[in-house]
């Protein structure tokens, strides 16, 4: 019997994901069932891909007007904080994954322990809730990151300033979740650092890294140990917000894009991650790398995949929860480029899209079935070069695409 | 008020399809919503794609376990034979579509009466239902056909056949739907001819073609008067069911492929096709061309566009429907190969499913949610090539998934 402990004590977990091997199926086609926790719009294209897949599809959704709960057959409303209802929808899947890492760890280890198949497992996801103890476990493993410390006053923050040689500005960074609807904040001064300190939040000092630009290694690993590495991308974010994606990254050194890849496989393999792991890395002025953070799911910097790779990242994660061989990771283009859509003013962007048909056609929208807000993640868009192409007159072509549906001009942001 | 007449008396239409521009919008996420009648596997494939596009998506199955029923949101189970059926679902939807051609022509005309936008319209479904129709139409137009006559007795057959040189085989056809599940058989014989007449069915004598291949075009238009043509593909059936498609048709004469996509984009124009039309046709030993048959929906000879083309067929056909501006038609690689599965004799497909994974990363598989029954179409396989492959090469892969998934060996059919 599941028993329901308290979502505000995280429980480091210590047991083991599942066993690698052919799953159980209670699917009537034969097929398993895979049941994603959370119905955002990476359960959406999820459920988009297990459509191909031939796998059956559950979504867990806060409300049936999220993002995936709008397009999946089978949606369970509940809350992914409540053991019952996590509990209640695991039954009916053969395994469970996720949308986002925000299930409590005393609910997977609940889960796990009644013999739920959770992927990825507990002891993999607590390093995606616990910032500090990811960056110890990197450290330890000999990972590239960034300086960092536990803090917990603002003689810790100067402390932390001052070892790096008076430095500032410190990034201080909550070691789970955050406030606020915010995690990371760049301090320019012991007084601001006061401010986030008053929040009365568990918090970790990083060096401000003056990065050239920021990378993203993205891998699968399944139960059988195989593992599969997507093109490492440069990702360019705007107040901390992912705008473009460029795959591969342009000019990356390719012994550089190769550490990045086999850093990236590596931590998968230490951390027991199955499915997908998506480790962001800046890269510095020096050419060197440093690991940012980690996602262990599919991620914005793999959407480009839906249809710049043969498999999309959606697809393998479906394949690497199921302990499925993986698909072939290669392009299908000489590059792609992807742009975020920002929520603009105007609620109703049915017209401009179809501007933005007209004006190229080979433009693939992708919107998420979100109600416009300014600023909000709505969709994307993506363009896969064809033979000629030029890497900026695509991202040029992509921005534009993008500012256009969200303002109602190609000049905008 | 829209009033059922019987579904037994074909009516044909007279009223042209809607109006061009942008269609009204129920969606409360401000998206259109496309109904497509019919819950078989073209239906599942375009629910795929509607999750991409944005468009919010509908079915009206025949019952909830149908291929496309089983991944949809919005599913409304009912008969595709009832006028208060279609119109009860109708009314959800902003346009109107189709997975099949056997909606009655009584049923779609009563609705386009009460303002329904059906795409194709009437008018043009009528060339799919009345195949002595579809004939006099593409000969009007000057479309190369086949030689053909109705015939209703023994007499006519052999006079047919006599006006060819007395050659047999003739090919008897149903002019509309058919009879025990068959509508075309080649007869040898005027005793075999009298068989079929027998059935008491309408029907239309057709020279039986001595082929070199079969191609097909499958052309897109909208509303607007736009057009696209995917590459001319082959076909190769096996007892009257497509087994195998080849995109493009290797070594096709480009001026060929020219004419057929000009021919397919000409009768889509001429007919009034709104949505996809494929063009089934001959390829003669002097290189001719001659149109078999026309369907207007995603086609099976389509499927390799989903991984082959930047936009696939599904994507297309819901852009057309919906007078959005057509996407590419690039393909995204050299060739791409589709094989199309059939059951064997072991229900349970996912052992071999996962050898199939593991033994070429490359194949992508698309089961369609179907019960295996022995012969019947439970999915496809498609590989697309990449730098370097060879059609032959990559045909025999898609040929030995295709063998492996049905018997379990690679070596079957």
């Amino acid at each position: 019997m599941l028993s329901a402990s308290s979502p505000a004590e995280p429980v480091r977990p210590v047991r083991p994901a599942g066993p690698a091997g052919p799953i159980p199926r209670k699917s009537v086609t034969g097929m398993p069932v895979v049941g994603m926790v959370g119905g955002g719009q990476l359960a959406r294209m999820t459920a988009q891909a297990a459509i191909g897949l031939g796998a059956r599809f559950r979504v867990l959704a806060g409300a049936p007007s999220e993002s995936a709960a709008q397009v999946t057959h089978d949606v369970v409303v509940g809350s992914h904080l409540s053991l019952p209802d996590v509990a209640a929808f695991a039954a009916g899947c053969d395994v469970l994954t996720f949308d986002h890492e925000h299930v409590p760890g005393s609910v997977l280890t609940s889960l796990e322990s009644s013999g739920v198949l959770v992927r990825p497992g507990s002891a993999a996801l607590w390093y995606t809730q616990d910032k500090l103890a990811m960056r110890e476990r990197l450290t330890s493993l000999g990972a590239p990151c960034p300086r960092y410390a536990p803090v917990s006053s603002v003689a810790d923050v100067e402390a932390f300033a001052a070892s790096g040689g008076g430095t500032w500005p410190v990034v201080l960074k909550a070691v789970s979740g955050g406030y606020d609807g915010k995690g990371v904040w760049v301090c320019s001064s012991p007084a601001e650092a006061a401010e986030v300190l008053g929040h009365g939040i568990a918090l970790l000092a990083e060096e401000f890294v003056p990065f050239r630009r920021e990378l993203a290694a993205l891998v699968a690993r399944s139960p059988s140990g195989q593992g599969a590495a997507y093109p490492v991308v440069q990702t360019v974010q705007v107040d901390g917000i992912c705008r473009e994606v460029i795959a591969p990254a342009p000019g990356l050194d390719p012994e550089v894009a190769a550490s990045a890849s086999a850093l990236a496989l590596r931590i998968s393999a230490a951390l027991g991650v199955l499915g997908l792991l998506a480790v962001e890395l800046f890269e510095t002025p020096s050419g060197g790398l440093l690991v940012n953070e980690l996602a262990m799911r599919p991620h914005n910097s793999g959407h480009w995949t839906i249809e710049g790779a043969r498999t999309s990242q959606f697809e393998q994660h479906l394949r690497a929860v199921l302990d499925l061989p993986l698909g072939s990771v290669a392009p299908s283009g000489a590059f792609a480029v992807m742009a975020n859509l920002l929520g603009g003013t105007d609620p109703d962007v049915y017209d401009r899209y179809i501007h933005v048909m007209a004006a190229d056609p080979a433009v693939k929208v992708h919107f998420y079935g979100k109600e416009v807000r300014l600023g909000r993640k709505i969709g994307h868009v993506t363009i896969v070069a064809e033979p000629g192409d030029e890497v900026e007159a695509v991202r040029d072509r992509a921005r534009r695409a993008a500012s256009y549906l969200r303002w109602g001009t190609e000049d905008g942001d």
